[in-house]
């Protein structure tokens, strides 16, 4: 049995062939591959896309995916061991991991940071413990990464580009009103430096870069891979001849739960805004968000609107690199002593 | 591909089939004509009727409907072009609209009239954004009209009445403790004259007659259909020989927006509630409603409770021709570059 | 046509045909018995384990069930006859189950009582009322009986200790934050007694004891079956020679309403929780409860995480009970004039 929680855990060639899978699937949408079998996603945080295509995705193979909002329609959980729970949550992820390992196929989860203690949060600690504490396989929806938007996000950019090595791609912070989580922008940088892209992080300040495991982790990879990883405040720099502009919004971790402050020092940094003058400088670069994406604020009109975005093709490989995925950890699982 | 945004799109042959095939689909109700098709159900306001029958004939058809409620459990939306998204929504309804034509084969949307402003409201400008940027056909489960509901009035009309042409129906204004949508009182307009009824709407006072564009189109309909279209604020004269009554409360189009001022008007009117002394002026006429009915207030125990009340009838009839309208639609669609 | 209101109404043979058929699901649970069917699930409470288990064993059969939330993403429901609806609800009961019945081929409900009047709550109105207008079969998902909960708890009592007559069954209350239903109280002593077990029931205090409809029940049903019931406030009598320890907190009745003056009287007992020296005093009795749980309140983490807590294994029955469930009372029924 295998967890989906970071693509840290799988080889390029492991997702790559996620990615292949993919790729026949969206020939053959639909099938009976995982008739009969069932999947849980546990919704901590909204989702329009995340639920429809592992919802959509489940029923195209004979499946079905159950929606629970734990804390909305169902009770509050704990995370944390050996609490007296005398508190607000009426049940442990000790029992939730249990009886969902008996009801379903597979559990996935979507639970961001909670944006007041980083050193906190950095642990990854909800899915963790679901993990921990299921018998089934466990899927990542976005936490601290987001390992599903991780593969779309290589699909697309296979899919218009072709082989990845070595063509450039920036990762550009942008301006929002509020201090995003850093899930994206974190495995932007995992998977394109596992794939051996030469990779550009674009921040307006040092503020803004990304937790040191993951800047390790995009130097280390880059240098396996034999890609390459560069650090800039210099928009033009960034966007000259690159093939990929990705764009994302987070907040500053050294001000993390500090969100007054954080807008301060985020304010003078609206330019970063995507537009057409800075895809100029590109090699006909394509663009792309993970969506949902605030027009005329991160990425103008003009962008979202030309040929080279492909935000929604990204999206839609979301479907397809999740069936792929499904279908490699459902079909993979022993006959447990549950439901099937 | 063919959008089902309000029946005057629609020929009444075309609608017409529609009621057929809804006929023939109650007959047999579980096939898989539809197997492996998806469609979004996206709802801004809440639903019981609309969502069950939507989601259960999509499954009775091999489909699977898949239930969107944005600002709840998914991001909120913008519909407005050019906006510097710097406010709530967290996403535009280009994009929403890109990625779920990607995932599904049609999208449905309920989005209420916000009650602020009707020269704005009256343009149904949240449905005709959607539409203009979907590439699967949009199905409109209620907005400044409901032709959801036309069709299952309609179907409701004719097992009961026979062919409706020159049939007396009614559609009665009612008291409620809210001003509420003109959409169903709209509809109803447009399908009885359509199809060539005797058709009389009473109401208490010349500020809840409806907007113009549904008052001229009801007049246009009724002379090209060889029906009838006749206003009064006599109660007796307007159940005197009717064929089939129906009842709705909705604002006054005046008042819109100024709710206090509008339940000043309203308040002598209470009686206007359907009961059996009004039913019992008519030529043993049916009873319906779309529901949710307030008892007691819209109608009376007796009248709810009486034979001639066909509302559960027309409930039903949601389902057979909201089947036959997905089947209509999506059979009709071309394959696209996306999921199927 | 038959509903699964309570327990009270069925046999112990109909109920174990029930038990049956569950452990023959268990060994199959995937086939087409009920293709094409659909069940309604309305919770007006929150659920995890009673959604899931429903959603994911309806599809297991080949049927569909829709999930309705009244009063949150559909209207507000009024469950009194006669009265004049200018209120808060938008429907009554009346239509809603008649267009479910048109809809569905059953319908189940979760509604808690209203901690306000005990004398009302105890008559089960709203289920009643749903029961009495519906046309097709009602199932009871917790209101102030849990007949789903029962059956599995009866499932698991038989897969661990074989025949249940006359083994003893201890039925203890525990501390919790707030005053809860006591509907599986209830429900245990139902299904307990009418098994022939030798059953003990543990509270702290007199004011404890359930309503006396359920314990003249219990006390009437255990000499039907060659059974016993007793009541005590001794900790250490009631564990010594168990065989089966299950674990409630409930709300105390003289006090319903008045959580203020509950809470001071419910403050000297938190030492009632569930831990492994009271386990030490039984016959290796085997725990059980029907989470949600705190932990370290209701039950300590030694004894959740021992080898004798089978509270998972009781949860994983819902799912097969359930769709014993579901399959004897939709075969069971005629070919109404709606849907199917």
């Amino acid at each position: 049995m295998r967890h989906f929680l970071t693509t840290e855990d799988w080889t390029r060639p492991e997702l790559q062939a996620l990615l292949d899978a993919a790729d026949d699937l969206r020939r053959q949408p639909v099938n009976d591959q995982l008739r009969g079998k069932t999947i849980a996603l546990m919704f901590l945080n909204p989702s329009l896309r995340t639920r429809s295509s592992f919802e959509i995705g489940a029923f195209q193979l004979g499946a079905h995916a159950v929606v629970l909002e734990p804390g909305k329609a169902a009770w509050g959980i704990e995370f944390e061991r050996g609490v007296v729970m005398d508190g607000d949550a009426e049940e442990h992820i000790a029992e939730v991991a249990g009886v969902l390992s008996r009801y379903c196929d597979a559990i996935a989860l979507r639970a961001f940071p909670l944006f007041k203690d980083w050193s906190h949060d950095r642990q990854d600690p909800v899915i963790r413990a679901l993990a921990e504490y299921a018998s089934v396989p466990v899927i990542n929806m976005e936490t601290i990464v987001h390992p599903c938007q991780e593969l779309a996000l290589m699909r697309t950019i296979q899919d218009h580009l072709g082989a990845p090595d070595g063509r450039k791609f920036v990762l550009t912070w942008t301006w929002h009103p509020r201090p995003l989580n850093t899930a994206v922008a974190n495995s932007a940088l995992l998977i394109a430096t596992k794939f051996g892209m030469d990779v550009t992080l674009l921040v307006p300040d040092d503020a803004y870069l990304l937790d040191e495991h993951f800047m390790d982790a995009a130097h280390y990879q880059a240098e396996s891979s034999g890609g390459r990883f560069n650090i800039t405040h210099n928009i033009e720099k960034a966007y000259t001849d690159a093939d990929f502009v990705y764009a994302k919004s987070w907040g500053a971790l050294p001000f993390y739960g500090r969100p007054e402050e954080e807008a301060q020092l985020r304010a003078p940094y609206r330019h970063f805004m995507v537009d057409g003058a800075k895809m100029a400088l590109t090699r006909n670069a394509r663009f792309s968000h993970c969506l949902p994406l605030r027009r005329n604020v991160k990425a103008s009109d003009e962008v979202m609107d030309a040929d080279y975005c492909v935000a929604i093709d990204e999206a839609e490989n979301r479907l397809h690199v999740q069936k792929a995925l499904m279908t490699a950890l459902l079909n993979n699982q022993e006959q447990g002593e549950g439901t099937d």
